[in-house]
């Protein structure tokens, strides 16, 4: 397949000779961070948009990186001339998070104090440590200010933390499918998926690279168990239903259920691709994620400071991250006097439809974006 | 701690010389089940109860093995005297399920063939295979006809099999949070379960016994997402929410929440007593339950020909087997024109609530129990 030039993009690298201070204590001496672009920087640079991505994707958010690709970037849906994040009028800003294994600095990484990969001694990042990175992004690019951020799930997170940390550097926030900290059944699949590539005999207490061996079992079962948490009972069943992949129930033998062999595919596929050092990073920044701890759990307190206006999206079969979820954030900036508009999208497919093409949806999403002046 | 004598229970096991031929087309030379029995048979054999165990449980259903016991059989709230399932009244017999590893016949047993374990390569047991070996048991205690067959979640499924095959031989049926046939999720869950056993290294295709290992690891990650799976999202908020077992959340070194400790800690102890082989057996016979398949997915065509009253309980945070699980199997019952009685109980304790002493559960099944003439 032959793509239009202009939907293919370039990844870009950016090093930061800065001294970062993390959040728990820790220090990065200087470090990587890999990103795209989308659509043309205006002369005030006031219509830039920094995109958040969730725990597995990363900066290639939209087109395609070659002609041939098959597959465009995880929110292609969303971005591009004449799409929600229209980049005819946007410059958009993907990023990939610090600790992430496709091109920012990370466990895959060389420590420079030790010329040997960080492995598992990488330090914990947190949500706001990425955005104290996005923040040395946006500046490199002389953005001072985001027209608008925006990302769902743990991207959504993100967007949030921008609005507490960095009042008047983000006029926008938008947060789909998110929450503003994890429960204690979030965190227990989290845990039981980094169990399962703790416990691999692979992971060689997370120096498995330096040994040319990979945790890919457990990361497998991570990824499994994750695509299930994304996923709807009710989608599940529209999807696959008690379908048969091969075998006859009637007779027991062999018998495979189409869900079984689409997981164990998801599964393995995601396990060759991604560093499990990274995935666990990743679902520790997902636990700790919790801004209003320091307000004595208040959230509205913890809003307080913000200035930008929000869009607050939920999908009524999102159990992960499920819209009485985004409620406690609407009902805290509602009750923190701030602009918010909120939607509840009905759909089948679970927490994963803030990635799919649903209607109502992009028309929602999209009618707020057009509100956004740049 | 010393218990009444009446409290103390001895398990029993039987063996059968007959050649059992399975659903799915295999035969057993002959197989043992064990089981208990609380209460005494009256002379017309008239107030036998069958209850049935779910994935994880046995044969010991109530009472203390010895006066030392600090655990008393996983039903014991609702089973003894004066209890919901009053052992003044009733003969009850609970018997561990063939392919179990607690007495039974099951893949720890020695294959009279080969004379080596069954392993991986005993045969697949189905519910209604339980039923058929149930039914021998009977027979060999004189029970020509239960007063009823009792159980919870897979027990429950094979009280409904109960039914649909011997129709003249239960009076009734208590199909407690169960569901006429696992969903996509349901068994997407278990293969994740199963796939964390199978790839764990010391699985060894199922011979793990007769190498003096065994796949913990993996056996151990099933149970942690099991638990998960029994639980509602409300539920563990109310008995974990974030609270912390170890560490500081506004340093981050060393944060352990409360979730994952508990889910670690079950785990790892459940790792330790149950057999993976087993385990693997016992999810499949979940998943290949689906009695209406044969009634081309008709389950009031598949209920038509049962003769006994129904009594079936759902519990409104049980996501497992959700309360429109049982409706399904109330609307079947009752297009069907059967006797049937339902509840729907509110509680926050998600699946597990069919084991736990909830005023209005007990009530209620109590109710029930009470009308049984025997």
């Amino acid at each position: 397949m032959t793509r239009d030039t202009d939907l293919i993009v370039q990844a870009q690298t950016r090093h930061f000779d800065t001294m970062l201070s993390l959040q728990f204590g820790s220090q990065l001496n200087g470090f990587d961070l890999a990103f795209e672009t989308y659509g043309s920087l205006n002369q005030a640079a006031s219509n830039a948009i920094l995109i958040c991505h969730a725990l597995s994707a990363n900066h290639h958010a939209a087109g395609y990186h070659t002609s041939e690709s098959s597959k465009p970037g995880w929110w292609d849906i969303c971005i591009g001339p004449g799409k929600v994040i229209d980049t005819n009028k946007f410059f958009v800003v993907c990023s990939n998070n610090l600790g992430g294994c496709h091109g920012s600095t990370g466990p895959i990484s060389i420590n420079p104090d030790t010329n040997r990969r960080f492995g598992a001694d990488f330090p914990v990042v947190t949500v706001k440590d990425w955005v104290s990175a996005q923040k040395l992004l946006a500046e490199s690019l002389g953005i001072s200010c985001w027209a608008a951020v925006v990302g769902g799930s743990l991207g959504g997170m993100q967007a949030m933390q921008w609005a507490i940390d960095y009042p008047e550097q983000a006029r926008h926030a938008c947060v789909i499918a998110s929450a503003p900290k994890l429960s204690a059944q979030n965190i227990a699949f989290n845990e039981i998926a980094r169990q399962a590539i703790l416990s691999d005999p692979d992971y060689l207490g997370g120096a498995y690279a330096e040994a040319d061996v990979a945790p890919t079992r457990g990361l497998r079962l991570a990824r499994m168990l994750g695509h299930v948490t994304y996923q709807s009972d009710d989608g599940m069943r529209e999807k696959f239903g008690r379908e048969l992949k091969s075998g006859d129930l009637s007779e027991g033998q062999n018998v495979e259920f189409q869900v079984e062999s689409y997981l164990r595919y998801q599964g393995t596929s995601f396990s060759k691709s991604f560093d499990a050092n990274t995935y666990i990073l990743m679902t520790r920044a997902l636990d700790y994620f919790d801004p209003a701890h320091a307000f004595e759990n208040d959230l509205a307190a913890t809003l307080a400071d913000t200035q930008c206006s929000f869009f607050v999206a939920a999908f009524t079969t999102d159990w992960r991250f499920s819209p009485q979820r985004s409620k406690e954030i609407v009902d805290a900036l509602v009750s923190a006097k701030k602009n918010v508009v909120s939607t509840l999208i009905e759909t089948p497919f679970g927490h994963d439809a803030f990635l799919l093409p649903i209607e109502r949806y992009l028309e929602t999403f999209g009618a707020y974006m057009q509100t956004i002046e740049i």
